[in-house]
């Protein structure tokens, strides 16, 4: 009886917690959210490797393709951070505890990131190899300082 | 040696056979390729599914929200079908043989798609709650028709 009892109070408990959880965040649950970002910055990933291949060197610059995975880093740019809201620090996640103890320099990393991510599209655009490579290198340099401070190796 | 030789020949055929795929798709290996489409049809559907929520009357029609989700629906349906290309029916995936027995009907359900988050996109710009329902329930019509066809349950 007693440990009927202790298990409706835990899993009431539990649903309580995900349905606040679900009244702050866009997602219904944390593994949702982390599943989210994942696959943002999974799609993020795939769109600027092929621009690091260009700057790099690796393939020839070609400024239509330049331009289209540019546009769509600029967009996705924007996604991940909705979802590494208060309480998202579960399951199978390289998230470090510092992004919610430094939550504002987190944001702030993630901020910088946008910008030049936008900035990069319109370099992009400009058709220019070495404007396209200066904006990706400022670009990368964004990925790798949020990367060093907030993800765990 | 025979052994050894064989294994060479093994090794070699897998290494051709990778550098063949990476020639004619964007993605270095297969896996990566099923890695990134359920990733951009991961974010695609929680985007989609906050739709869904204000389409179906469980939560309030939001116009802002609805215009910035379905934007961000639009953008996302371009991007999973270059991730579908031969050779990428491989690893844990839903995809089935379909896609590529029947590659012309698939790309066929995957443009219906495109075009119809692109008017759901203009539907949800119109803060017009019926005429975005509408569009959802023909943009949710082009989802359900191509998992019934291509996507094992």
């Amino acid at each position: 009886m007693k440990k009927t009892i202790l298990t409706l109070i835990a899993v009431s408990a539990a649903a309580i917690s995900i349905s606040a959880f679900a009244q702050s965040s866009p997602f219904a649950k944390p593994e949702d959210a982390v599943k989210y970002r994942k696959a943002a910055l999974t799609v993020t990933a795939a769109h600027f490797g092929r621009l690091g291949a260009m700057a790099q060197g690796k393939v020839p610059f070609d400024a239509k393709a330049a331009a289209e995975n540019a546009d769509i880093v600029a967009n996705m740019s924007k996604l991940p951070w909705a979802a590494f809201g208060e309480g998202t620090d579960v399951g199978e996640t390289k998230a470090k505890p510092e992004i919610w103890k430094q939550n504002a320099k987190f944001k702030e990393a993630s901020e910088k990131f946008q910008a030049e991510a936008t900035k990069l599209a319109a370099a992009a655009k400009s058709g220019k190899e070495d404007t396209f490579k200066t904006a990706f290198s400022a670009t990368a340099g964004t990925c790798k300082s949020c990367h060093d401070d907030f993800r765990a190796k």
